[in-house]
């Protein structure tokens, strides 16, 4: 039984909605995004219902990890892809739709029009320490 | 001494190229992007000079996901970002730049104007079911 009922990944992962599956574990299950951004692109999520990687325990977190080399390998080896990107969203601010975390994994090909938006900025003085700063006290 | 002197990752990790140093355990170094694409926006790469994610040993994976809940929750309470892109990107043609494989940790906000490009596709009839035979063939 799908372990949120409002969750489609759950029912997914119980079953209850088909889906293509690449692989599965006791942690985690992969298998096709059937609105896929280049043929193979490929999810991957925890069996576990977490919504976000900040509520993932590091064992959950390490065992995704873990699975992705093999899967990254496979997807490219599938699609003769150049290159591929690996995404993970985290709320609906940064692209999340499913509330249950998910990782993508998005072959590249030369002119595919893909990719994340590159605008960078920089730090003005002293900016940059502050942040670290700042980063060491929240992970403290 | 960096393992790969050509490197600029191997000699930030052997600390012959400074950097804003948030994170460091015996797998895994996080830094700050001197480029951010938002302030905050940090980096977190392995201790050994790996390129892509398919070249990463299970272990080594498994390190740096580990790693990524504590800081994915550090950079979102340090930056007051409503959302977070964790992104890493294998090949020049999926947007790599340095050829030390590297988790992006991209804090969102609303209206920045970053995200990744989404346009989706469909698969035809049948085509789905033939790339997830191609994917398990390649993963067994």
């Amino acid at each position: 039984m799908a372990e949120d009922p409002a969750c489609i990944f759950c029912k997914i992962l119980a079953g209850e909605i088909p889906c293509h599956e690449i692989y599965r574990d006791d942690a985690v299950l992969a298998f096709l995004d059937i609105g896929p951004l280049s043929p193979g692109h490929t999810l991957v999520i925890p069996q576990a219902h977490v919504t976000t990687m900040d509520a993932l325990s590091a064992d959950q977190a390490a065992a995704i990890g873990g699975a992705l080399p093999r899967l990254v390998e496979a997807v490219q080896a599938a699609t003769g892809a150049a290159g591929l990107n690996v995404l993970q969203n985290n709320g609906a601010v940064a692209g999340q739709e499913v509330n249950h975390l998910h990782v993508h994994l998005i072959p590249r090909h030369d002119g595919d029009g893909l990719g994340f938006r590159w605008k960078p900025e920089s730090y003005a003085a002293n900016e940059a320490e502050a942040m670290r700063d700042r980063l060491r006290s929240a992970l403290a």
